[in-house]
């Protein structure tokens, strides 16, 4: 895939799972593959509005439908996961090593001062 | 947090992060802090395109800025991916664990298959 077909990809996978309905046919479909009926069951919508969330996660690749089947059962496609994971891990973990700099930093304050033995603020009365 | 707000929450992150301008104003955030101006530099966009996206952001909680400050930098508040990791990962668990289970019946089926000594399609001529 090219980066700027992943980066489309991306962006489809995140306006998908902004909805929590959305969300929740996800949540369903890990359990196992399901019908348009059965993924509209327990929702107060229309088979209808439940189609086209359907037709939301389909365009961002989280799920697929085979097409000759009378039933066509929806289909979780869970790798599609690692591709948000990568993009957060990535820049998580920068964040992180950017506190752990910030932390080392304030650290060595922290030592110049109690070597210098400042009396600390609130100690003495 | 309660589980609505916490809901309501995780839309607004995902949404946040569905587009590509936000994302790598999050991608550069990591680095450190950065005034609006910094931000809307490598871009083809008003600074006001870029406080638009910043409010976005801001709402879904993936950034902060201090009000006493003249320059008000933006701060990521990185803990916010946990928020995501945590939903994607509990539902990969899930799908995962599933087909580690369809794998084993899979296994079991060609493990009768092979006993009971049937020809594997296309071997024969």
């Amino acid at each position: 895939m090219k980066e700027d077909e992943m980066t489309d990809q991306l962006s489809r996978v995140f306006a998908a799972l902004s909805d929590p309905t959305r969300r929740d046919m996800v949540a369903r479909l890990t359990d196992g593959d399901a019908t348009v009926g059965d993924l509209a069951a327990p929702y107060a919508v229309s088979v209808q509005a439940v189609s086209q969330h359907l037709k939301v996660l389909e365009d961002a690749g989280l799920v697929t439908r085979s097409r000759d089947a009378q039933r066509r059962p929806v289909h979780l496609e869970a790798e599609v996961f690692d591709l948000m994971t990568k993009w957060i891990e990535r820049y998580r973990r920068r964040a992180e090593a950017r506190f752990q700099r910030l932390d080392a930093v304030l650290a060595e304050i922290n030592d110049t001062t109690t070597n210098t033995e400042k009396p600390r603020e609130g100690t003495a009365s």
